[in-house]
Parts: C-alpha cells; structure tokens; sequence
C-alpha cells in the first residue's frame, strides 16, 4: 500500500480510533490500529471486539492495501510531525513513513489477522442533531451502575415511542431520564426497547461535536448499534436483558416543592460534604417560613449549617440524602433553577431543571 | 481568641501554608495549621519540621489567643465560602467560624503542642528581584538528585562571590550553574557554601511571584536559611556536606560548535524518544555539510531518522545521549536559540542559551 494524506487529518483520526485500543494480552493485535485504502481514502480502525470504530481521511491512494502497526506509537509520532504532507509506504511488515525531513520505520504486521469489524444494515434509522444527543446522553450517562452484577443497569436504556426518544440510566440508588422530541427522520423504527453500554455512550460523547447544523445517524440491528458521525463509524454490541420499568416510581405529586438558585444550591452542598461523615449523609430541614436549611456533622471533624433561601411551597419536612448524588444531579442540570420535590423522608427526591420537561432526576435518601 | 477578616485573604494565605502540611503519622499534630493573633494580623503557619512557614493576614483582632486545627478542611472550607467577612472564634477546643449564612464548628486542639518553628535573625541577608529569583531557581532544581543516597546533592549548591550568586545542582549525569549578578543588598555576606533542600527550593518557586517590582530577602545562619516574600516567611534547614567541586569538569573549548534553533531540537528530540530503547539512548550525527542528524532505533518498534540545519562549526562527530536529559535541558533555556557545545563521544555534551552567558547545562553522553 501506498497514500499520501496530509498530517492533521491523520492526527485528527489516529486520536478518535485510538482511544478504543486496550491493553489485550490474550489478544495483542487488539493493540494495533488497521491502515486500509478504501476508494480514495485512508481507512483507519481500531476495535476491542465489543467496540469498532472506523475513519475515513482524504487523501492520495498511489497503490491499495493494508496494514496494521501499534496504535500509541503510530499515534504519538504522528501527533508530533509538522503539519506537512506524510506519505505511507506498507511492504514486508514495515510501516515507511516520510515526512519533511523525517524518515520513520514502523515494525507492523500483515491485516489478515485483525478481526473484522462487523458492518450494520443502514435500514432501521433515527437521525439527531449531534448537539442535543450530546448533552442528552450526559445527562444520563454518570448514573449508571458500575458493578458487573447486574449488567442490564450497567448501560442505558433506549426506548422509542410516538416518535419520540427517552434515554434513562440508574444505579438502583438514583435514576435520571432524558425525553428526545426532535428527531430528524425516523425510519422502519417501531417500538424499540435496547441497552447501550455505557463506554460505547462515553465514546460516542467524546466524537460528537457541538454543532447545531451537524447530525448522527443511529443505526439498529438486532444485538448491535451504529453510529455514524460524519466521516466517522462506531459499532457497538447491545446488552441483553431488560432494563428495569421504572414509570410507576416516579412521582407525579409533591407535598414539599422547593424552587432553588443553582449555583447556592451548589455551594451549599459543598461545603456541607466538608463535615458529613463517612456514609456521605447531609441532613436537609425545609421550614418553610425560614428556608432550606443543610446540616452535616462528624464527630471528628465538627458540624455546619446553612441556611439557603428560595422558592418554597407545602409542608415542612426533614430528609437526608448522599451528597454526592445531590451534587451528580445538580451537575447535569444546567437552567440557573432548579424545582426539588419531595413527599417524605422516605420516597424519592425528584431535581428537575425549571422550565425544560425533558428531564428528571430521582435520588433514594437514606433512610435514618 | 477571636477575630475577623476577609475571606480572599484568608484563603490566599491557607492555600500557601497548607502545602507544606504532610501526613504524619507519629506526630498527628503536624496535619494541623496554627492560627495565632500577632499584633494586628492572624498570623497562619504551619511546619514538617523541615520547612516552617508563617503567613501573615490582614484583619480585626478582638480577643489574643491561638488555637490549631486540621489544615485540609479548614482550607476546603474557606475555599469554598463567598467573599465576605469571616468571623472566627476558638473556645474549648471548637473553632466556631460565621460567614453570612454558614455556621460551622471545626473540632480543633490546643496550640500548646504544636511545633516551634526557628526564628531567623536577619543578620546576614541578601536581597533579589523575585521574577529573577524565580527563574533561576527553576533552571536548577529539576536535576538535583532524587536519591537519598548522596545528601549533598540532593539539594541545590549556593555560592556566593564577588557580590555575585552561583546556583549549582547535579544528579551525577548531568549538571546546571546559574549565576546571579542582579542582587540588590549584600548584607554580611563572605563567601558563603551552602546547599538547600529541593523541597524547600521548589515550595520557594511557587510561593515566588513573577512581578518585576518584588524582592525576596534570603537570610542565612548557621544551619537554616530564611526566605521572606511580602508577608510569608518560610525557614528551612540546609542540607549538611560539601557540593561537589565542579568546575574543573565543565569544558571550555570545543571541537564542535553547532546553533540550533530550540522549538526544531525540541520537536525533533520527541519523535526521536519515541523510538528510542530502553535506555533511552539516542544518536547524534553532526555532517558539518548537512546539518545534525538524529537516529533512534529499537528492534521491537523500529527506527527514526530526522535531519536538523543549524549554524555548524569544527569537526564532524557521532555522539549519544539520553533524551530525556537534552529534553530537561532544552525546556530549561528559554532562547530561541540554542548553542551546543561537543568535543568527543565521551565527554558532556554542553548546552547554553544564545546571548546569555549566566546559565550553562552538562549532560553525559552514552558510552556505547
């Protein structure tokens, strides 16, 4: 094989498939990345058999082939050549590679053994606008389980519905879901119930740009997912199972509602973290002719009390939570207010964002 | 005791003191920050018996006294309080703190056991600009030694001579010098040899400011030396033994002379790193009709070959180094330009800033 492509598209597509490649010692050229021409392109891929990512770069074919070469050197050298042109030469297991006044040789190794990455029907298809997948899938992604006991909260749930799309994620302690109304096509997509894992979402975060104009395409099949973002393509297995039906836990009415100003809100927490003890355990005390008062105590550290004003509607109550849910929730919510619900110091806390339907968040409290 | 001051100031001077805290399990009174009345001010320090420093803080004093507690979550604490009046209070062991809608209670300890941090007389002392201070300081100590095998060079060298400064550090590799001539007062000084720990060197670095009007007082006796930065003063003891005599090793001619520009030499030495053993081993050819030449080989990676022009001067050589040590010494000088300095494939290698004759870096060549 032999092409022509210029630095910075290399660098750009070398950094989005590398960060796919592991460590696999079973498995060493899992540790490579794929060079292929492909039409008048450079294809660049990596996978780790439940991920598979390819690149399409521009650029000059002077003769077809492939090759496969060690992902973090190919990468690292190529992110610090000058932005000049860089021509590839594959033969005999060596990667010649000259550019300005560098002359490289990279010890590689035939393709025939790089596993195949498997290539999704483009029949069944939503289209989103890159920008608000992103943010959606944020605001969801932070709460899923990390343990592999129960790997069907171990991703995040995606269900379609009268066209509409609702991402939804819990650790069993919290839960938050994201409603998607503004889906640009729609097609051969009846109602669909899948379980993405959750690295695949992380990286399909890390691709996504934040530009309006910009779309992805999500393509299913029956145990996989594609995403097609430009010029990139990122294939995913699904996890099987059922995500828990969680509707009938979230509740619609509220004896206490609490409108708050983000930022205090934010800083109250923080501090009270400063003094709760090892359980994580804050103490929130709505009065409502005074405020919301956070409390914290360690019998080591000492004890704080806050007092923050806002918004405050229903009957007096006192609940403790974990700190750091509150502060996970109130760092996926964005509007400067956000609306707290609560019935009892035994049922679910809800935070949404004042004024956007869109989203809720559940946290359990601790029960004392 | 009790008091008042302002937050930002307060948190200033917890931030610089509360690094020097480490975790002492013997002596769990070291984790603490001492707060005292001085005066007018708070004075905050705290010591790992090594180092000590004193901040001094602006503020309203209404009852004497001292009190010490933990240093993290004190620091944590105000971090995160608004900018306003902070009023503390210390009484049986509880250090009540208010600031506008916060009411904390730190659990805290008597100040009677804490250590006492040595008082400098400011007898002997020189005075310097702290900009040039700073970054004198900075063009030394990355290479002083990090075994605890050779105390004496496990700190930096300070000289003093004709009203000038040498500053020297070696890890037996490699060598800098820094001469100082831009000092303001020269206080009882004679010949002075001291050598100051790198821990304290590197806490001097970051409480230094980079502002051209500033000046550090350097005190000295016996075994401490005191820095006195506007209103911190941090004492350390010197490291007991002798420097190294250095300056019969550092050449004065060379037989091979070359100018090169530093971001090229920069560039050129990472990619060259990347295909360097594991020795770190690179080779330097200098064609006196081409230009320098840089080869790193590995049989696992493969091989890199790069071409740098530069202004050349004598004989031609072939010459290896440890990248890592150009790297230091190449993000060390600061010159767009860079003179290196070569006589045979055993002797250091010298590397100088273009114009500036009061630094000067050593590097021991591979012998192969």
């Amino acid at each position: 094989m032999k092409f022509i492509c210029l630095q910075e598209n290399l660098k750009k597509g070398l950094n989005i498939v590398e960060k796919i490649v592991g460590k696999n010692l079973t498995l060493p050229i899992l540790s490579n990345i794929l060079l292929e021409t492909d039409k008048n392109q450079l294809k660049i891929s990596a996978t780790d058999l439940e991920i598979g990512i390819s690149y399409w770069c521009p650029g000059k074919i002077e003769k077809e082939g492939s090759i496969t070469c060690p992902a973090r050197l190919l990468t690292e050298f190529i992110n610090n050549l000058p932005n000049e042109k860089v021509l590839f030469e594959g033969k005999n297991n060596i990667l010649e590679i000259k550019c300005k006044n560098y002359k490289t040789k990279i010890n590689s190794e035939s393709s025939k053994d790089f596993p195949l990455i498997p290539k999704i029907k483009e029949e069944k298809f939503i289209n989103i606008n890159q920008k608000i997948l992103k943010n959606s899938l944020n605001q969801v992604v932070k709460i899923t389980s990390l343990s592999d006991l129960k790997p069907e909260i171990s991703g995040i749930s995606l269900i379609t519905k009268d066209k509409s799309l609702k991402l939804a994620a819990t650790d069993s302690f919290r839960l938050a879901e994201k409603t998607i109304k503004e889906l640009k096509d729609f097609k051969n997509i009846n109602d669909l119930a899948i379980i993405i894992p959750a690295r695949t979402i992380l990286e399909v975060i890390r691709i996504l740009e934040e530009k309006d104009e910009e779309f992805v395409s999500i393509a299913f099949e029956a145990s996989q997912i594609m995403f097609k973002i430009s010029n990139i393509k990122l294939v995913s297995r699904l996890i099987e199972g059922e995500f828990p039906s969680y509707s009938q836990i979230i509740p619609k009415d509220f004896k206490t509602e609490l409108i708050l100003d983000r930022e205090e809100f934010i800083n109250n927490i923080k501090i009270a973290s400063l003094f709760s003890p090892k359980n994580n355990d804050i103490h929130l005390r709505i009065i409502n002719k005074e405020g919301l008062e956070i409390i914290s105590q360690d019998s080591q550290k000492g004890e704080n009390k806050s007092l923050l004003k806002g918004d405050l509607k229903g009957e007096d109550l006192e609940i403790s939570f974990n700190w750091r849910y509150i502060q996970d929730a109130l760092s996926l919510i964005n509007t400067p207010e956000i609306f707290l619900g609560l019935n009892d110091e035994s049922t679910p806390g809800v935070l949404k964002p004042v004024g956007d339907q869109s989203y809720i968040h559940l946290i359990m409290p601790i029960k004392n």
